[in-house]
């Protein structure tokens, strides 16, 4: 199909927010949205499988383009057929640009108009890249979402540096489209632009409509979570949000809690992706419809009990509290492994129920009842 | 059933090496022998999960009872419903008496008639076992094999002391045996006895004739590789093994690597277990028909086959040496899944072939045959 054509099918809507739900149209089949997705940086998500990924229920995952790139090279893994081939995960596969890991944990980075240059986080080597060559690594990965890239600016940019920095992304969205459609046909993969412009409400709505005249198939909304107060987090997702249209899907990065998930779902977000689920699992904090579980805590040492009495995912159907908490201490692969498997499978039962609740209408009662479980829960 | 009604079933026997196989017959299930014995140290097999380990097809699996009575204690495994009920293995446990990890990891130990008192390596907290106690705790683990508390002595010990640590450890079986009989009848987990008497010929065959005399339900051979040179340990293992009878399943620590299971076999050896399957996966070393492959091998970055071609296990069928290599590269844990299931799943699958060998006649040229191959093999 022509590269251009729309992905996004909206389904529901709410009528008391923005929430939603649709379906993304992709390669590897559709997503249902509003959409958890796990990050599998180095096309993998940390200790667990891609079958478990599939018992779970997900239909796409992300991987880092900055990573791959780096190591083992975007090269060997277009030689293995991908990052399906490589990996083996027959879902579908989100990359970033890299250009938040180039800002964000490279040792030395220098923008121009043209691209950017910076060195390697692991070995200090030098490297290049243009908007064309990062729509070029991706195309490699033959990932089904790639990002355009993007210049990502701090929260304290004045406003001179901020205009600066999105002129070069939307010039940098125009170069990465052209390169896009120059793809060869059997790369479907859709590009994503992205919203950028600080915490500058005129430089976001310049943003969102230079997105929306070069016309990417989604939009993200990028440059949030940069170390600003949650104060204004929120109000310029809700604000960026708000701007964007109906027929495109909208991605924000970074999301991965219960509470900021359903603000994002909140304000009509239908993609998010975020690392602190697998993290914080393998460091012993696990979700619960109460509340964040410390599974180290010494009154879990004798609780036969699961994680979670009302959740049905399979570690939560086999495994007590006291044995969970014994792998933790000793340090057990095993216990990576399972708690990762629970949050992933606690966010995804979350979403099915967030899209049923939309689907009824009911999502701000659905949203207002578990925070305030989650947050008034002691566990 | 009487605890110490016969557990073996001898089936086949070589007729040109003392190779058998047979059947023990435990409280969870029955076991095919020869069979190698996974290690689970704290109740796990380190990196992967119990369905795993079925699917593979193991019988039976090892924890520590030296690990497990310092963290997280035997009564709260007892609680949990012994090892299985805390851990979800519904196969069998066979557990260590500790005696071995006293030896081995305590800061401190004091062996006398009445027992063996030692700090752990944990918290330098002082401990005392006996074999009476060690029996105990390992019916509240509910362990299906439970062994003797025996002492180990070292490879340069003078006849004299070997003498000594012999005479305590036949008291000890003797004591052993007093203890489990007496626990309770729910309790259904057989001891085995331990053979030792360091390289001396005449304290072996002692041994061996004292725990005869007592008559416990197994029989393992102890105090090997504890330093030895190989064709000492090849020399006792075979002269030890030769005095023991034919209707007791005969179980050697220790063992895991092909050729040192083929030669336990040829000797007569029905089970035993190892830490370097796993350990060694981990650490990217990998089984094969034609040798270890060291997976982070530069010639592997762009190798898209398998670990092993002829290896039908989940990982060879989806997963390429490129892959695997870039997640060792990574230290992906899912690199320690993959790695372990595989080597776990090659020893399995080379046990059914041993056993359909020395089923039909030919262990002897099997045996020839597998070690040509994996001796000459470049990897």
């Amino acid at each position: 199909m022509p590269k251009t054509d729309s992905i996004f099918t909206q389904i529901h809507r709410d009528s008391a927010s923005r929430a939603r739900t649709g379906i993304i149209h992709l390669p590897h089949g559709d997503v249902q949205t509003p959409a958890f997705m796990p990050v599998g940086t180095n096309a993998t998500v940390k200790a667990v499988t891609k079958e478990w990924l599939e018992e779970i229920g997900f239909e796409i995952i992300l991987a880092n383009t900055y990573h791959l790139y780096l190591r083992p090279g975007t090269d060997i893994i277009e030689q293995a057929g991908g990052l399906h081939g490589f990996s083996g995960w027959k879902g579908n596969f989100l990359t970033d640009s890299g250009g938040y890991q180039v800002f964000s944990l490279a040792d030395f980075r220098k923008i121009t108009r043209e691209g950017v240059k910076f060195r390697s986080h692991i070995d200090g080597s030098s490297h290049f890249l243009t908007p064309e060559s990062v729509v070029g690594l991706q195309a490699q990965l033959n990932s089904d979402i790639q990002m355009q890239l993007d210049v990502c600016t701090g929260y304290d940019t004045e406003w001179k540096k901020a205009r600066e920095a999105l002129d070069i992304t939307i010039d940098w969205t125009r170069r990465a489209k052209r390169a896009w459609l120059e793809t060869k046909d059997e790369y479907q993969g859709k590009l994503f632009g992205i919203v950028q412009g600080n915490f500058y409400h005129d430089l976001r709505k310049e943003s969102v409509d230079a997105l929306l005249e070069i016309d990417t198939p989604g939009i993200a909304i990028g440059g949030l979570s940069v170390g600003e107060p949650q104060e204004i987090y929120r109000e310029f997702l809700e604000s960026t949000a708000e701007l964007l249209p109906d027929d495109k899907p909208r991605y924000v990065m970074g999301i991965g809690t219960p509470d900021y998930i359903l603000d994002a779902v909140y304000h009509g977000i239908d993609i998010f992706d975020c690392v602190l689920p697998t993290r914080n699992a393998r460091n012993g904090s696990l979700f619960t419809r109460d509340g964040q579980l410390s599974i180290k805590r010494e009154s879990n040492t004798r609780d036969f009990g699961p994680i979670d009495p009302s959740c049905t995912c399979r570690v939560c159907r086999d495994y007590s509290r006291a044995y969970l908490r014994h792998l933790y201490k000793q340090d057990e692969i095993l216990f990576s492994m399972l708690a990762t498997f629970h949050n992933l499978a606690f966010l995804h039962t979350m979403m099915g129920e967030v899209r049923t609740a939309i689907a009824q209408g009911t999502f701000t009662e659905y949203r207002n009842q578990f925070m305030k479980r989650i947050t008034g829960g002691v566990s």
